[in-house]
């Protein structure tokens, strides 16, 4: 068989799945993760022997050591893969849950009903826990996921689709519920991208290049999980002790997340007051500042920003700085250089937090709090897989509920239009 | 200027438009609208000789009838285009408004704020009255646009285009709030949809050959608006009186829309008592049958019916009939030939109708009412921008509110995450 009608199979597989899946009451759905979370803690010795493999070759290849912890399955996050199956189990099933029922004057009651979206193809790299994360998500709501994983990772996912093909089929749900694609061949990709007919919905997860060669080449919707050049932007009436923790908060708490503070924006009247004390605070726990020229004048450690830093998602103890004129200036920096993430206002003045709020359109939108918040277990959706920075259908985190549709359902009796 | 240049200005423009867009509101918005009926009824003549162009041309070139009647603004088209205008300003704004609003354990408040999408590209056909109506929904919801109508219609599109710019000038609105495109080839359509880093959504409204080309093409996200091959299913129980009115009226009521029944699946139990009555009824209306073996024993005037009928979209005094087994048979041939548009069943059982409404997973499913019910207007809300077929953000009927989407605002008091 050629790979393009392997992957068409495994497309096909999807669809009939996914139809099945469609039907299923929530117990059964539930049922087949908590099984899951038994096959896979009977299978730990396995699956730690698959990944072992991955990580071998891995180091033979001499890859970089932030991508070997990514791909390594340790005992925290093992711990945490399976909490997470649990969890979703106990989340509420948004299939079949009918919203905005509203009766016409000609008495036709009309609801939209949550529907599963279908088939879900998830393009993603290195992290193995993404494949057990991915597919627990995807079949909860009522989806068929395939999944399409990093070369480095192939033999922990495939250990793992084995386990929760196995649990399907122990509580008699479709078997091809989850399936991992087998090769690694990069041309799979673009076949799995063609199957418009089969899959409704591809969610890649990696670097720029690969959100890029999806986007471009796809006949299926995408939603893209993108950089985060999240901004903080301190008001001239900012509290300075507030400021300077929801920035530290925000740079410090976790570096190589996509919701981590990139650019500090402050207003020119708190530049000698308050942003002294932040960037003392950022600079005692090795951050590198990259500053503009006020920046420089007002604190001595600085480099000096270039335009690229504005751009910049460093992911590391790296911050741009910048001095802005007042609020306009800094709605103008984020909409010019911001990614459409997380922006957060420091502010004491209602009407400048409320104007934030209402003028910035970025995903996420705070005043006062940190940007760490940008994260669907904190804003209280209960899963996550992923943060959409596109936005058609889901625009920031989205937990199970953005894994659905909706669907008219009418109400008749007899009712004509004539 | 190449033709790349000419669509990357338009587009540049768009997004500029779009985000001063985005900050108006609603009264500025609204007083747009109503300026521009004033400026339509004045520039009726000009607009009227624009459009006998367009019809000289289309009757120089020989083309069909029905084309030339999309084509022609007729004075009923012109009065509904202007009371669309109207009803769009009365209609309340989508955003700004805060959904879903809950308290996070940590004090945190967080919800849902409507924005608009940015910039949409609207790729349509012959239809004039499309500019209008798609732009006064449009920027009501905040988004700049950008028209690309069929080349038939070039000279009606950007007569009217004139006179809504010159009432966005008028009212201190962003005058490229609506661009039409000039040019006619159709490389500009490819140039627009690569356009991803300025625009945001697509909505293709056409013919299949239409459709395609953009799906395929687009590195935008792209809403269809495809073809409907509804189904009305007449259960065993269904009441026969009933059953025939919304037949004839699924059929009948208006026969060249996407929401109109093109094949009709009868329960073999109703096959010899209700079905001969609305065969009947609708043979008397001179719709042709076609029809599969029991058809044929049960009435006498009825094509054979293959394989192509199932999945025809007649638009036409045509129907297709199917005697099936049972609910599950009917079900299976609508997930087999149908095209997730509209589906309908007529019963007085409660199950069945239940199961019809959980298990059919189309855009629009009723119970004993007619499929021409599925219509933005007709499902309450208050317009339509066109049906989508598309799972993805919205699955059905598009009113203003799929024109948005939701950011996530938070309320916080300094709370970090640690």
């Amino acid at each position: 068989m050629s790979l393009r009608e392997t992957i068409h199979q495994i497309a096909t597989r999807a669809r009939d799945a996914g139809e099945k899946l469609s039907e299923l009451p929530t117990r059964e759905k539930d049922g087949w993760l908590l099984r899951a979370v038994e096959r896979l803690e009977a299978a730990r010795e396995y699956v730690r022997a698959e990944n072992r493999r991955d990580l071998d070759a891995a180091a033979e290849k001499g890859v970089a050591e932030p991508l070997v912890r990514r791909l390594e399955l340790s005992d925290e996050k093992w711990r945490d893969m399976l909490a997470g199956l649990r969890d979703v189990a106990a989340l509420p099933d948004p299939v079949g849950r009918i919203e905005d029922m509203r009766v016409r004057p000609n008495e036709l009651r009309v609801g939209r009903m949550r529907i599963p979206l279908g088939v879900i193809g998830i393009i993603y790299e290195s992290r193995p826990n993404v494949t057990v994360d991915a597919a627990a998500l995807c079949v909860k709501a009522g989806n068929a996921v395939i999944l399409r994983g990093g070369s480095e990772a192939i033999h922990s996912n495939l250990a793992l689709a084995v386990e929760l093909r196995a649990a399907a089929v122990d509580v008699g749900i479709p078997e091809n519920a989850v399936q991992v694609v087998e090769t690694t061949d990069r041309e799979a990709i673009e076949h799995l991208l063609r199957e418009s007919k089969n899959v409704d919905l591809i969610i890649p997860r990696g670097g720029p290049g690969l959100i890029r060669m999806v986007t471009e080449n796809s006949h299926i919707p995408v939603i893209k999980h993108d950089a985060g050049v999240c901004h903080v932007y301190i008001d001239a009436s900012a509290d300075p002790e507030m400021a300077k923790r929801i920035a530290v908060d925000s740079k410090l708490r976790q570096m190589a997340v996509c919701n981590g503070l990139e650019t500090l924006l402050v207003h020119r009247d708190a530049a000698q007051s308050v942003m002294p004390g932040i960037l003392k605070a950022l600079h005692e726990e090795g951050v590198e500042l990259r500053g503009d020229e006020t920046v420089a004048r007002s604190f001595g450690d600085v480099v000096p920003a270039n335009e690229a830093d504005w751009t910049a998602e460093y992911l590391a103890p790296i911050l741009a700085v910048r001095v802005v004129d007042d609020l306009d200036a800094a709605v103008a920096h984020i909409r010019r250089y911001g990614s459409d993430h997380t922006e957060v206002i420091v502010t004491e003045s209602y009407t400048r937090a409320q104007e934030f709020l209402r003028r910035v359109n970025s995903a996420t939108v705070g005043v006062n709090c940190s940007t760490a918040f940008s994260d669907g277990y904190r804003l209280g959706l209960g899963a996550e897989i992923g943060i959409s920075t596109s936005k058609l259908h889901a625009f920031g985190p989205m937990g199970l509920e953005e894994l659905t549709t909706r669907k008219f359902v009418l109400y008749g009796e007899g009712q004509l239009r004539e």
